[in-house]
């Protein structure tokens, strides 16, 4: 159907316009950000949790998080101690960056440093869109199958991060970690990649570490 | 946008009408039709290993293997015992009737009772789209959290059956299985649930034997 694909490219390339344009805008307002996807259920709200307890005080966080439905993720959010706003799709499967420029009013990021965006539980869709960002970052996690690089390619080939959760899972359940990091690498060569368990905390600090000289240097570079 | 509803409208409509003419089309083979749905990595291939398996014999089983890239899962099932397809979609989100069809013509359906169509790893996207199925199965695991009935209502509003999968990690994640069929039940009251464990065969055969069930139901219907 050309008629579709042909649409399809006008609505990517109207969000790809806007996304720029954000993409500027964040930067002119000394704003990192990060745009977090995976499967829906591999961690990403928890992960979020850790983050932001961890660097209380070091990194001033907010986020906008993406929901289909709820707001059970923005109130999980909030009680870590971040400011947030929600965003209800109402059934589209993916955020756009029209909706991250209308989240962005109802912030007050005066005193953000990092703006972590939180998509819809989506391993498909999500990786299409641009929402200017600085940074993607997958998770994965240990009981969802050690296929999903080879089966979801272009999601590991658009991110620059790749943080494996659930480790605490790996004695009851069949994963190959080793496999899983061959396969993303073999996508994405410069994947960086991160394991943890964000139940037990193991691989949290090291994580955190270069989120926060990340964000430091994005901070540089935005306000050089 | 309202042109951009206009025709994803049409785009829907026009699936529709091939889901109603490959519903009878199935019906007049004498086929039996289950659309299979689930988040990346909660089981569907898994289920239907262990399904085929447990059936053999009594129900003859063809399954058409959608995925966006790789046939790992299509040589999983065929190893299991099943005739199969593959659909590799390329990048898009979901199974739309038009690709069941083609898919059909590579199938000898002769002596097929039931024919499984495993959809793309996606809570979102497929709920959409008709496939000309008779059933609608939802596939949720106890490791991607108790909140995705809530989450992705439509998937569960859409579907007859759901199966919890992984109950053997139960004592490993914070799942509260109680709460989640009763948001489920709230969205659906007429869902049927059984909770299973893949890796440990509990709850399959009451399972397979509902499906025994409503496949040779559904095979007097279609053939009265």
């Amino acid at each position: 159907m050309p008629t579709k694909v042909t649409i399809a490219q006008h609505i990517l390339a109207a969000n790809e316009a806007i996304a720029q344009e954000l993409r500027q805008d964040l930067g002119a307002r000394g704003l990192a950000t990060i745009n977090v996807m995976s499967a829906p259920g591999a961690g990403k709200t928890t992960l979020l949790e850790q983050t932001i307890r961890r660097l209380r005080g070091q990194l001033a966080i907010a986020v906008i998080e993406g929901d289909i439905e709820t707001s059970n993720d923005a109130e999980r959010i909030e009680a870590a101690g971040a400011q947030t706003v929600q965003i209800n799709t109402r059934g589209a499967c993916h955020l756009e960056a029209h909706m991250i420029r209308s989240a962005l009013e109802q912030l007050d990021v005066g005193q953000t440093d990092l703006l972590v965006i939180e998509n819809i539980g989506n391993l498909v869709c999500p990786a299409t869109w641009d929402l200017g960002e600085d940074l993607r970052l997958v998770v994965v996690s240990t009981s969802e199958g050690d296929d999903k690089p080879a089966k979801y390619p272009q999601m590991f080939a658009t991110a620059q991060v790749m943080v494996v959760n659930k480790l605490d899972l790996l004695p009851y359940v069949d994963y190959d970690l080793a496999k899983v990091k061959r396969e993303a690498l073999a996508i994405n060569p410069r994947l960086h990649i991160f394991e943890v368990s964000c139940r037990t905390g193991a691989g949290l600090d090291a994580w955190c570490e270069w989120l926060l000289t990340f964000a430091h240097s994005a901070l540089q570079e935005i306000t050089r």
